[in-house]
């Protein structure tokens, strides 16, 4: 059979080729102010590598991007990978500093920015001596507004004017880097995940199946996920190798503009975190409009419930399809397919990814139905080894531990029921902090629960419950535990805060509230009192 | 990002691990007679590798399957692929001398036969030396009923027992072969597609694309493809890697049989040749049967016309799928997407194929679009050099030519013209049977039509046309090509046959034609007359 290499320039080859005037749409604050076809993309991002090349970037070096959901950031991911750079993403909800680290690690040689981000860029130019380019998106042809040094600066368009030209795309070892990203970092310094174009192309086809994101030429996808998100959740491969239409919002993500945009393109395929689906229902709602076009909603980075669910359906008319990633798994894990009945979870996994269930000790457990367990994966597309790692973090039989634990049902779906590095360990027997973060969540006075331990001198550790909430007496919540937890697993002691404190992914920091409650900052008082 | 090898077991190991109770069933004559969750059949498929380990068959070499669409043969495929054996599937309608070609190229070790063909098996091993072990398939603990000389004979069931055991399956190069078939060989010589576990399964990740083939868990499929044509079209592999339920019809294939099988297992894919598809339309037609649970249709084969696509729709009440494909392609070449408004030709070609059209000095057509050009194809599963062959068969960029003449239109679908090498080239300018067949074919009357060239003093060629129909004056069927075709492309020359040569593959045997003619066997009359 033929030698034909899993890059990812061939997804926009296809594209440009089979369905080169479906287009990728650019939105500001939900009005489109940029579109062009697949064919004349592809032509752009191409010539893009020409002056890439240009500027003395080699095979295998890293660009960083700091930037929106936008054209120009496709660009810069196609300019990139497709002559065998690799493109690091870099989050803008971060700080300078906490960029810096990831920078100066993964070694960029040139930064790509969205224009309203350079005040950000140049605090991480000052930190980072090994960027030699900065290269504005989104701003036309924008002359610097900044301070850049001796950092060579161009706008996108610049640059092509000057050295835009035809570049060879592809022919390299599969296996080659093509993607850079950095874990959030909540639980420590943060790691970086590269992805390979092998594992990004299987990902892709992976996601296409019919019952995972399963896009159409016929379809418009609103990508509503960052593409600073593990590659915007492979949606910037999987919509030009199906030859769907792309809708990019930019950086306004609130539900009056999504909503706007969602209908004059008529998107049929939403793809975001339940937020920013909570706000467009919220947004519907209130004005009466209705999405016609939209037949479904992916939603991931956080465990949807029921109640969750059963809302969007009802409010946005379409299908929510719940799902599980992470950024060391490309990210996708498990999704609910798009048609059939409605199920429990966060979905199965499609074809190419091996879940198992691990007793503590990393045993698997004998019966993988049913029983809460430790989740450990296997795939293309699953990391190996952190980035600039000298150790693999896999087990014997090659699988990568989540950290999460997990159960799964009769019907093989996943349910993520918390990390394994959360659970409380009281008189020698496990509390899981998401299950009572669970029932405690579902409360409509609760906008942010959690569950941490202190050392307790009798029992080794006791939970504490923590939450932001409308009222002030938090200790009436506990009550809705009962009956539902053991009741050693009642936390006694209670603490309101005004504000939880949140990670770059919208996760709630529990190190911050560990160091918090330790320093006295939080202070509890008796839940029975 | 982690090692991860492309091979065919793993869509089994999926299958039997997140949808071990979906079904394989077997059936005789439209009655299901076997049945079982892919969960038992993994375990099975791999304890018969065991066994044929134990025969003391090492990886890399070839076992020759002679057989029908049954659970057996699948097993057959799994048993053998997953341990790195190639398994080789012959055409039970070939004869005796025709397969044994094939077999003494392939050198294969084993022969694996349906019950009912051994008497034609019996004739293969008398020509075939090198075949040292007979295992017979779908006949339950049969004992040998034929003389087998020194072959050593199995009953699947009594191999199982004898040797069944536990075995290893994959961890071997993705590269190594999986799969071999050859081609109908009307063209002369059989030519051998050795297939690759990578080309097998990134095919199958190919077709499982939401506009493709688009398998899901909830589908039950009916393969009424044979699994010696080209791996099945690929859906022995799709069908487990989706978690479809898979319903097998054995050797017959009568409209009769079909409806009813499709009827008690609630089928809701169906894929074949378009023959057995109108065999079920008469057969509702003829009883008022319906198929409820029926969504969709996958034909392939040869072309269908848009008045077979329309009345299959209307009585099957199914979305018709049209495909091109090849036994060089794995053999999925384009295709209709399952959803959407009605395509024209035989579809797209999915992620993952590159097709381009050129002259017939090779050169790629600066207009790819409305124009005739010469088909060649690039891709994963895409042949590179034929079996045992010395030489590629590919050009300078990569491609392999199809020998295909194909059009394709604004939209991107793609519509087979004919063959180049039936072109006929009269008075220096090129005739294409293909579109008078067209015309000729559409009338009712018409069973088989063919138009082949003879040679010409004075033109070089001129073309023949070449009926079976009802009635017995061909010479009206001439009137049809007025103001359709310029008029020196009209024969002047009419023969009608009582029956059309065929060859195994169901094709018009051209080859066999021209020689008929050639011998006098085939007698014209002026179409003046």
């Amino acid at each position: 059979m033929q030698t034909f290499g899993l890059t990812i320039d061939k997804f926009l080859d296809h594209a440009a080729k089979w369905f080169g005037d479906h287009e990728i749409v650019g939105a500001d604050a939900g009005v489109a102010v940029v579109r062009l076809g697949y064919a004349p993309f592809r032509e752009r991002a191409n010539r893009l590598s020409g002056a890439l090349g240009a500027l003395g970037l080699k095979v295998g070096e890293r660009v960083a991007t700091l930037a929106w959901n936008t054209p120009d950031h496709l660009e810069l991911y196609y300019g990139a990978m497709g002559m065998g750079l690799v493109c690091h993403t870099l989050n803008p909800r971060l700080t300078a500093a906490q960029l810096a680290v990831m920078v100066e690690e993964a070694d960029d040689r040139l930064l790509a920015v969205s224009v309203d981000l350079l005040p950000l860029a140049r605090e991480l130019l000052a930190a980072c001596p090994g960027i030699r380019h900065l290269v504005c998106l989104d701003g036309g042809n924008t002359a610097p507004s900044i301070d850049l040094g001796d950092v060579q600066y161009w706008s996108l368009q610049a640059l092509h004017d000057m050295h835009g030209a035809p570049a060879a795309w592809g022919g390299f070892d599969e296996n080659l880097p093509a993607g850079l990203c950095y874990t959030s970092g909540t639980t420590g310094r943060p790691k970086g995940v590269l992805y390979t174009h092998r594992s990004n192309y299987l990902h892709t086809l992976r996601a296409l199946q019919a019952d995972a994101v399963a896009l159409t030429a016929r379809d418009v996808l609103l990508l509503a996920v960052p593409m600073f998100h593990a590659n915007g959740w492979g949606l910037p491969f999987a919509a030009p190798a199906a030859g769907t239409k792309i809708v990019l919002p930019g950086r306004h993500l609130d539900g009056a503009s999504l909503a706007r945009l969602m209908r004059d393109e008529g998107v049929t395929v939403a793809v975001g975190v339940q937020t920013v689906w909570l706000g467009v229902a919220d947004q519907l709602e209130q004005t009466g409009e209705t999405l016609r076009a939209l037949e479904r909603v992916l939603v991931g980075g956080s465990a949807c419930t029921d109640a969750v669910r059963e809302r969007l359906e009802r409010v946005l008319g379409a299908r929510v399809q719940t799902s599980w990633g992470m950024t060391e798994l490309s990210p996708v894990g498990t999704i609910a397919p798009p048609h059939g009945t409605v199920e429990a979870g966060a979905g199965r996994p499609t074809m190419g990814l091996d879940l198992k269930l691990t007793d503590a000790d990393g045993v698997t457990l004998p019966e993988q139905r049913g029983k809460l367990g430790y989740l450990k994966v296997k795939g293309a597309s699953v990391v190996d080894r952190y980035f600039a790692a000298a150790e693999d973090v896999l087990d014997a039989e090659g699988y990568f531990d989540t950290g999460d634990l997990a159960m799964i049902d009769t019907a093989g779906n996943l349910t993520i029921c918390g990390r394994a590095k959360d659970l409380i360990k009281s008189g020698g027997e496990w509390i899981n902090p998401a299950e009572i973060e669970s029932i405690i969540g579902a409360h409509p006075a609760v906008r942010h629960v959690a569950v941490i331990a202190r050392a307790d001198a009798r029992w080794g550790e006791r939970p504490i419950l923590i939450v932001e909430q409308e009222g002030d007496d938090p200790r009436g919540l506990l009550r809705l535990l009962e009956g539902k937890v053991a009741d050693w697993w009642v936390p006694r002691e209670v603490a309101q805060v005004d504000s939880m404190p949140l990670a770059a992914t919208g996760k709630i920091d529990k190190n911050r509230l560990r160091a918090d409650y330790a320093r006295g900052a939080i202070v509890t008082q008796d839940g029975r009192g």
